[in-house]
């Protein structure tokens, strides 16, 4: 860490700044510039709470240097994880695929689609049965029903279950029959949740939050790699800007950044971000051009009468042309 | 809700929409315009679901007349909701002060500062036991027993305690203790744990999100107020925005807003907004000027080596400097 | 538009905004609902001022149903417009690319880099001569020099020249040397320069303020419309947002929401996104996924020693690189 | 500046780096911590520019330490400036108020707001004659016929007249009636205007830009003071953010730090905040409350049929009630 000192610090004040440096038994090394002091901090192993540095008189700013995350860096794990699920290497040399519904509504419309993804060749299946819905008033998913449905889906039709957990107590449930247990963008910072995901023996897709920054997502998602669970992939669906003619902003930047940074997965979900059907095929081909692992995709048998999200779901034929457009 | 067609949408479009507006049961009433017609839909009780028209070709949007809340609007409940906690009323006509440390850290800072609240009349304190922090690494809160230090107190000082529950199973341990369950700004979403406030006899107070809108605040509200728990609280407590000179930006205008909408008080967290002691001050100032019904600050006997968020919690002195000031 | 009243309007308030919207020389159609009337606005021509309502007692807001701008939108022009310069259409079947330094700094970094593109077949050099800066420490251009050295190239090389105009002064200069004038992001609601460039006779590359909404962005096209000239270009430079690990968030979405609101063709800068040169490629593809006409890309022979933006310019060979990655 | 090299750095690396820093003239200082080295710049009498340095191999990011602005700074001016501007001291102990019309319309509307705010004993009258507007179709203003309305009522009246210039063109006659030349929002980066602002002998109101940081407030300012006026006012009037319950989101928090930063005045503008007249009162009591210098507040005998922005303008006997609130 840096600590600047005001411009007209006094030398006592510098040596104030000091002393609780070496208090905190770290080693302090003083750095004079042309218009003022810098100290820095030498000796730490973990990041340095700025907060006692802040409040002292003199001081300017303090500057972290080192970053807070640890295991999720590409600094200790040079090479890409691959995390592999149903037969789907997702960090590898493909884009991994995954389809299927916002929300289980019924058998019917399941098995539809899950028959359709089966004749095109896609493994992975996403379907929701808890749903955290803005609204009290708005359908919240068909809960154990949904989950019961999307393990029928799976061994009749061998696709890999991705489906999301809402609190540590539907977790449990969810687990069992989920292939990749989803962590929604409203709970990236749930970190009971994160915590209990970390003891899971399953796959995470974690989800980036509404306002996160890239360093907070890789920051949650060390909170499931200190539990124990190394298999986490991260989701790009869109920020929130003052931006409105879509739903979210799909910010693509964060893939080359996060591959960069972590050697973790990465995949986008387009159709979160447009909000609107006619806007999903250009960022999902987008998502391909900034290099994304993946792809989550919402697909629907009817979208017009869809319970949720319908005007973002994809129609059978469009999303078959998705297909054919992927490098 | 209005349905706005295309400039060359074709009567048959019109038609089909028309169509599917009363195999929902409702009103269809068409508005023709000099550019382009308008589908009124009527004869809904609750809010209509969008999504099914936007899909529909011809359509260019939707636009929802009918907000969403009903429990928590001011529609429904004109006069101030009041809720009194500890002899203090909040939303009445003075405004209620909570302060105290961000976390309980061990009990010879909590009984000082706790004594220091009572010496100047505030009755209600606030420290975090289970706290919510980005880093798995950083300091987590002293758990339960951070609470039996909080029940403590409050016996021995006659102070209403103010606590987060950051998980529906450590709610039932918070709400023991607390006389105000907060709800922190990173789970103003988590659907599973408003839930279990609106089944709470304890008064909530919910914290705005991060880059949640006045609408989605209000929405979190009312999955309380539906679970049958009126008390709730909420709070401004700064939004993620593009300037970084504050932690987050404090956003005054919701409290005029809020209270032009809903009910329910709602007080200002200056000491998050700030993110910086220097500004608590001027914040909480200007709080007071919009209206806002309390003030939720954060004090410490000694910031620089507090714990946690040591750099935004005022000493002693300032925060009686802020009480003398205040209107 | 859309009148909405309050939930307890009373008839004598319907009746006044009735009688408003007539003394205004429009058409009031009142439309019942099950919780609130509202009042539709018809017979107007152009696009009707919601003030005078909205200041109306009993009314809740005004809705605008009519988009403002009229020239730039795809429904008076349902083909894409080409713009072509050089040889070069901007808009048609391929990727147009614009490349050169981010300012004229010297004939020795110019020629260089105006002899690279040549050999690369690119016919379009992009380079400021008078350049808008933060700081009025920074390096501002050379000026017309710079003009003088981009005419040359010009003709010794036969590429075409994109440079930006800051004011209507400098105009006139940079009108004659320029093929494309380029009107920067800080200037993109600048009307004086506007409607100076809606009288050119050259073509006009507008960029994306940052923070423009996609529709203040075709209104700002609008003003170059009705000034008579119907040749501009847009372009998506990224936006400002809480999110910083790059210089701006690329709005991707922007260019299938512009392609389908306008004629006009857009491309994308992923030089000012990036701010780093490491990102540029990768989101060059993505702009290329999503659809863009084409890019501009800052390129310099020597980035470590540029006095402008050197972090964010390619080498030539990694230019190279991106012209064989590009579809 | 503090250059970070990465975890992995090689000596080599750091040597080059070292040796740019020492080719560039200054004086590079190695600072070896416990994951990575960093390198400090000394010896530089401005700011260095981090280019060079991030474009090198090794390097992780470069970290700014000095400030980019010299004259607004309060490092160089400890004490406040105060701009007295027809008897009333904008920056001294009692709160500066100007109030007018959005836009100057009619000889009417501007002598009966006149007359009011000079029975008020208002000193300050704002009134735009030049307007910039999103849409070219909307009212631009009366030009210089209203310049002409607003000399015949500053010499009647005994009004300061504040109003806009849009380019240096209109500056010159907007410089001849105006007390203070205001600098719009969308203008703040307009270096061009900025410059000529600089060369006025007239006191500057300089808005803070739609999406500008503060520091980014405080360079534009810096052009108008390096050019030899140092009579400038900065004014707040809410930023772009996700959050849409008023126009602009409001940064009152901007008003503290602003006071630290720099020793110029700044005001409020609680009108373009809000965006509607409702909320205009408790933000102007706000903006006293965190300090603010002054308020610039829109006022209109006969809001409902105002040309521009009607919503937001107060009644006079609201204004009247404002005025009564203020501390």
């Amino acid at each position: 860490m840096l600590i600047v000192m005001r411009h007209d610090a006094t030398d006592e004040e510098v040596r104030e700044v000091m002393d609780l440096v070496r208090g905190q038994g770290y080693d302090p090394k003083p750095v004079p510039g042309a218009e003022r002091t810098a100290v820095c901090v030498l000796g730490n192993k973990n990041p340095v709470d700025p907060s006692p540095y802040e409040s002292l008189s003199g001081v300017l700013e303090c500057i972290r240097v080192t970053k807070a995350y640890k295991l999720v860096s590409r600094d200790t794990h040079s090479e890409n994880s691959v995390i592999e699920v149903n037969g789907v290497r997702i960090g590898g040399d493909r884009m991994a695929i995954i389809a299927g519904p916002c929300s289980v509504e019924s058998r019917d419309q399941l098995f539809k689609t899950a028959e359709f993804l089966a004749s095109k060749g896609v493994k992975l299946m996403r379907g929701g049965a808890f749903k955290p819905r803005t609204s009290p008033y708005e359908f919240q998913g068909l809960g154990e029903e949904g989950l019961s449905l999307l393990g029928e889906v799976r061994s009749q039709f061998g696709l890999g279950v991705v489906t999301e957990a809402i609190d540590h107590i539907n977790f449990d449930v969810v687990e069992e029959v989920a292939d990749i247990v989803q962590i929604g963008a409203r709970n990236m910072q749930n970190f009971s949740l994160l915590r209990r995901a970390g003891k899971s023996h399953k796959p995470i897709l974690l989800k980036r939050g509404i306002s996160a920054t890239v360093e907070e997502l890789l920051m949650a998602a060390e909170y499931i790699l200190t539990g124990g669970n190394a298999n986490v992939v991260l989701c790009e669906r869109g920020v929130r800007t003052f931006s409105a003619h879509t739903r979210n902003t799909l910010d693509l930047s964060a893939i080359p950044v996060v591959k960069k940074l972590s050697h973790l997965p990465i995949i986008v979900d387009p159709s979160h971000a447009a909000g609107n059907r006619e806007f999903v095929i250009p960022l999902a081909l987008g998502a391909a051009g900034v290099g994304a692992d993946g792809l989550i995709v919402e697909i629907h048998p009817d979208p017009e009468h869809a319970l949720c999200d319908g005007q973002q779901s994809l129609h059978f034929e469009t999303f078959s042309r998705l297909l054919d457009q992927l490098p």
